[in-house]
């Protein structure tokens, strides 16, 4: 799996995402309650809540695009509350991951990517995307799926893969 | 990513979750419940057990390395019930996972992948990494972990993770 590929595997799971939030509304709506309520659901108190975790999810794939393609990722205030402004932080990520094309990938292995937190220390791009960038994202929208699987919401394993690309016999 | 460094990223995560286990064992024996009390536990009704989800997760690691190099993978009945027994399947899959050369891997990309529930259609072997091996494994994987930490056990994102490679500034 190139780099590039990783990438678009993070954008078409944002995608799925966006459907699990689709059948979240639908269960919501026959159930008679506000889906933004789900917007706070977590799975354990000191846990992330159904927002951080999309925030997150949608933080690794803008951030692994950044990183590996050299690139600066855009600023995106973490001030979403509901299903709504969910959606849109999803569409800004899908926008700006999408812009980048796969030719800016071409030295991907060896960026040097130096996240704050490593305070001063460095991945080698290709062990970023190993180590950090795909466990983290699938993370992030497991947990995601998750919350909503916890609440009643009408999900399988097949809404979580999305689409598949399979041969004939 | 190579396939042979999805498959260790697979055994490492495996590894990880050998001490989210342990991690278990320690708040079970701190409460005074029986840890395999969490075995069975489940974030929904209709979802896998704590169990399932590490037999699952076995499993993709373990047809992962054996589809992408043209392999068999061994048989494992799915009968553990206790955390013993668990531990004893994550074992026996590592074993064979890393028994699998880098070598045997050179023709990943092109091997047909032929699981059963395709009825008879086959996937590209980078196709089936990349659309299914990652992301499966990754979820059943998430999914223990969010079972523990829903029930109390002190996990964080690092736990989870597990090492990193990172240089010198």
């Amino acid at each position: 799996m190139t780099p590039y590929e990783a990438i678009r595997l993070f954008a078409k799971t944002l995608g799925n995402l966006e459907k699990w939030m689709d059948k979240a509304e639908e269960y919501a709506k026959g159930r008679g309650f506000e889906v933004d309520v789900l917007a706070q659901a977590r799975l354990a108190p000191d846990q992330y809540s159904f927002v951080k975790q999309v925030q997150s999810a949608c933080d690794q794939a803008k951030y692994a695009a950044a990183y590996l393609s050299g690139g600066k990722a855009p600023s995106h205030a973490d001030t979403e509350q509901t299903f709504a402004e969910l959606r849109q932080r999803i569409r800004k990520t899908l926008d700006y991951v999408s812009s980048v094309p796969e030719s800016a990938f071409a030295n991907a292995d060896q960026q040097k990517v130096a996240p704050a937190w490593l305070g001063g220390r460095w991945f080698r791009g290709s062990d970023y995307l190993v180590e950090m960038a795909i466990p983290n994202f699938f993370f992030h929208a497991s947990m995601a799926y998750a919350i909503l699987r916890h609440n009643g919401v009408k999900l399988g394993k097949m809404d979580y893969i999305g689409g598949i690309t399979t041969q004939e016999k």
